[in-house]
């Protein structure tokens, strides 16, 4: 072989993939043999990286949103030298691997984001091209274009029917993100078949009225085809481009090219010969003669273009020392000096003044109070900043130019909202936090769970937090929400019970690196709770005796939120041998060490009362079948918050009773 | 007052609603005056209703999916006639009235569904526009047009910023819903206020897209202007359509008309007066006089209405005595005679023929031995048929005109799906079933709890239930989503064991006409377990003792779906003292009486180990502080599902020792 064509290169991702998926006897290839052209076309011509350096802060992102052709992005790492070995694709889909079933951030290296649950990945490439909008406008100077880098996004027609495209498209043509390319796999089969059937959307036409560059009927099958319509996408500054390829799914299979037959499960041997004769690919499984090796290998180009890109850097921080310490603090991911002691001190401020406020309330303080010390704060509600209380003096919308920007006007948006905070966490340089009343994490569900799954610091503001809400009623009253948020693995959910708790929470999220945090508050005001200073630092370890007994407890009661001054009331009628446990995180209190959770839990006493606005099984890991629990497990209803209170039995009377009831 | 005029009419519903939130201090007032011109042009000349018989089947439907305003609704319900009092309106949003913060469908007379979880109302309107079109499909006759009505819907931006609006738009447009009507009230004001820093698509050019009729540029507070747009609407018998109503939010109010400060507060007393001022309405709060009242009144021409529709159908039923029985039963929502008896025959078959299925084959085969008896049963999946195995042989596409359209290629919207099968349940008539992978529960979760809300009967089908799914990795591995699912009020989730308990669980969902069902099953083969006849008879009330203990037990085994098979293996292991408790529905389980718990699940026996391949604090509701769960508490990984189950300590070996481990 002389020098490879481009075919010759785009058919060594294809065998790859068909080979892989027929030794995993699992997997997906028609979408690798579809999308093969235009990511050789893109990778080798366009896509700005480096192979040795994965994490290269200028690098281009790519995006495979269509996640279940990883083997295509497997194949594009392997072949251009990332850390990925032949071994690990002779072994897709098993354990100890670096290729599992769909691309995990966290598990291989030039993966930027999870994917696989459609949409989202488009989404999550929206927050990345975001991010990299904001940090040019920050730190760019005229001579130093120091952050500039593109966003790509492979997607496929189920990330297209999904409702969260349309958040997302809608958002990213209102930012006007001109760095932003999405390539349309527009193969015309989905999963159940011919997609005439449940798709017969205009889709470059929608694109269009989210004020999108369009490129239409793209061959995605010719290289210098593709290579145009990328001009075209880099021709155009202020609107993000839509490249709408047509291609064959199972591109070269005689018997299963076109079909859905091709999309979720091998060829089989037969058609893997077959479709070796048709591509005319005489090479054997995982055999990719050097030719072509050569030709894909990047790492060269990579360094080179890592090195010019330290060059110009090192010039910029001669010119701008504070901003370059500043770009490389948060690109790294580190907190200000001092952020941490003078966020203690705004606690011990809080515990001293001992405001009453509703915790939103208590949120927006802590906002006013850390964002000015930290500028990766980028944040914004779907539409509810005034109850959401998410705006703080600072703040500045994203849709504008502003060097400050760091507000974003989500709209009545919660998916994309939430896979957006997901993308500027993953891209680097942001803590990002999103809000919506709790019971609209309902709408944002998967992408709180992908926050987890990744590792991805976002922080979640939900408030309106139960029955509390009042009015607006059981549509708008989270039941069974806290809980199940709890339930999702990885995920911190806090409940403060006042000012102070609220601080803390927010102090816990910004420092919780590697994953998210959901920070759950109160519509209603909150009586402040007096502590010590050692109790003050014991929220930070998710639950604490904020009232001890008199002596060894005979009863405790535990409380989150808006119930422990409820609790604390009734500790107060129930006497001296009742403790009182603060629990404003279940998730953060479950990991601590054995001596302490028996320490705040003694095992000895199991006259146990948990009161929280929310299903009461979730407390049943708590007081187990002997204790007793205030909860509600109905829906609420439309009223007044007193009430409603004390209609589902929120009351200092039933708390007691409760208590007394108990063996 | 004389004749009124239309914007008398109109201002009635303005002032109603000013006076019910302002009395209420709570609530949403700039929604219904802006869109009352429009509401009353509607309900006046084109709405086809009987406010005495709000249940009557040839009805329009009116969806607010903008469920914020509902005084709006409340206004228009009361003036025509319903059984809505004035006194429900002073008592706007206090307990114990008709009159909640959102329309509750089970609260209130002549509310169709439950909205304000945006965009939803819209979708669910697809819903009962899809039935409307199945219906007259399967029953009308040339000369008998039985079911004939429009399904009218009022939307907001929020509801077109909203993913769901474009699943539900994109399907109503692939299905060419010709009776569908929305109007989008234009008032370009959301909460966070001017909506062009969010919402800057271009929507009638977006609806196109989707194959709707639009109907641009219409002045929403010009009657007549409005009454051409709807004619244009009723021309299009193929395409739905969207009016597109250019109002002002707020209307009349001279302060706060066009602004943000109208949509979710009291106007206040001086503005109260001063749009009392301003629009000339000269009436005290809640006063309506008489002449208005005529106006409105809309109860002799419903009684009409539903008479000739009554001579209609009787002419009809002379006709076609077998059509016109089928539509009343299925509109009555009884299930056909005979069908429970032929279930139950076809359950003690299944036991006694023991097939080693997965459970979602075992769905399917209940589907398949089910439907041919229930018309009414209409289904599909979110683009992954072949997977959740949802068709039957008897499946046609709802997309064609067959008269036994049946079935919903939905494609990758499982949203949308989930608030489709609603509307279709509440429109009447139909028994619907969805389906996606039970991760992907995620994207449609805040529709199940508005099924479970509602009261509507909807099936929702959840296979690929656990790691057990293997190689796709965590993105697609549930976790947290059964408990997740049994803690939402209302809602039963089913998890069963084998194709006996499989067709169980069909059977109660079919069965249970005032909620929903969440029917969870394998991709892998399960064990068919030995049963007696009071077993399988037993299987119904959620949980029962599968393997009895000789005497008292001393240790119990709980366990669900895949993991039955597991535990009954340990009992081997362990020996005759060992009870062995199958649980498919903890949700029906905790419903069953004080006694039949105890006998399955005796407070005495505190040696318990669940074993579940989700959660596992879920299961110490039943367990305790003392027993052992088997569950996983992380996310799952990528691989085959033997070592994967092996990896994550899912093995007979384990829950032995688990329950040797206990005191």
């Amino acid at each position: 072989m002389t020098t490879p064509s481009r075919r010759d290169l785009a058919n060594a991702i294809r065998f790859l993939a068909i080979d892989a998926v027929q030794a995993a006897n699992s997997g997906h290839p028609g979408m690798p043999m579809g999308m093969a052209d235009i990511a050789e076309v893109l990778w080798n011509d366009y896509y700005s990286h480096n192979p040795n350096n994965p994490k290269w802060f200028n690098r281009d992102r790519f995006v495979l949103s269509n996640g279940h052709g990883s083997m295509l992005q497997y194949a594009l790492l392997h072949l251009s030298g990332y850390d990925l070995s032949i071994e690990d694709l002779k072994h897709f889909r098993q354990l100890g691997y670096k290729t599992p079933g769909h691309p995990e951030n966290f598990m291989t290296p030039g993966i930027e984001t999870t994917t696989g649950p459609l949409g989202q990945g488009f989404a999550n490439a929206v927050g990345m091209a975001l991010a990299e909008k904001l940090l040019a406008q920050r730190f760019n100077r005229p001579e130093f274009q120091v952050v500039d880098h593109r966003t790509w996004v492979f997607m496929g027609d189920g990330c297209l029917m999904e409702g969260i495209s349309h958040e997302a498209a809608s958002l990213a043509g209102t930012w006007g993100l001109g760095k932003l390319v999405a390539f349309w796999d527009d193969n015309r089969i989905s999963i159940d078949g011919d997609t005439q059937g449940w798709f017969t959307d205009d889709t470059p036409a929608r694109f269009e009225a989210y004020g999108w560059n369009v490129v239409r009927g793209v061959d995605g099958h010719d290289a210098d085809a593709i290579k145009q319509a990328i001009e075209v996408a880099l021709a155009s500054s202020n609107k993000p481009t839509l490249v709408c390829c047509r291609t064959t799914i199972g591109y070269g299979s005689p018997a299963k090219a076109g079909k859905e037959s091709s999309h979720g499960a091998p060829l089989g041997a037969d058609e893997v010969a077959a479709t070796r004769e048709a591509l005319g690919w005489a090479h054997g499984a995982f055999d990719i003669p050097q030719a072509l090796r050569d030709g894909w290998h990047a790492g060269n180009a990579g360094l080179v273009r890592e090195d010019q890109w330290n060059t110009l850097f090192d010039a910029y921080a001669a010119q701008f020392p504070t901003e370059a310490t500043e770009l490389t603090r948060r690109s790294h991911g580190e907190l200000p000096e001092g952020f941490l002691a003078d966020a203690d001190a705004y606690i011990a401020r809080l515990q001293a003044d001992g405001p009453v406020v509703a915790s939103r309330k208590a949120s927006q303080m802590a906002i006013e109070a850390f964002a000015p010390l930290l500028p990766e704060l980028v944040g914004g509600s779907a539409d509810l900043a005034h109850s959401n209380l998410t705006l703080w003096k600072g703040s500045k919308s994203v849709a504008s130019d502003a060097a400050d920007a760091n507000y974003v006007y989500y709209g009545v948006r919660e998916f994309a909202m939430t896979a957006i905070s997901n993308g500027l966490n993953l891209h680097g340089g942001f803590i990002p936090y999103d809000a919506t009343f709790l019971v609209f994490s309902d709408y944002a569900r998967n992408a709180v769970r992908m926050s987890a799954l990744m590792g991805a610091q976002a922080i979640h503001v939900y408030t309106h937090d139960s029955i509390g809400l009042g009015e607006d009623g059981p549509t708008h009253q989270p039941i069974e929400h806290l809980a199940s948020l709890r339930y999702i693995p990885d995920n911190d959910v806090w409940r403060p019970c006042d000012a102070v708790e609220s601080a803390v929470a927010w102090k816990a999220a910004i420092t919780r690196h590697d994953g998210p945090s959901c920070l759950v508050f109160s519509r209603q005001n909150l009586d402040h709770q007096a502590r010590d200073a050692a109790q003050v630092a014991a929220i930070a370890r998710g639950g604490y005796v904020l009232k001890d007994s008199v002596g060894a407890p005979e009863t405790i009661l535990l409380a989150t939120g808006s119930e422990v001054g409820l609790a604390m009331q009734a500790a107060e009628r129930l006497g001296d041998s009742v403790r009182v446990v603060s629990m404003p995180s279940t998730d953060v209190f479950d990991r601590q060490d054995e001596a302490y959770r028996e320490s705040v839990l003694p095992r000895a006493c199991r006259r146990r009362v948990a009161v929280e606005a929310g299903v009461s099984d979730f407390w049943r890991k708590y007081v187990g079948l002997d204790g007793a629990v205030i909860g509600i497990d109905t829906f609420g209803a439309s009223a007044p918050i007193k009430p409603l209170m004390e209609h589902f039995g929120f009351t200092v009377d039933k708390a007691v009773e409760a208590a007394r009831a108990l063996a």
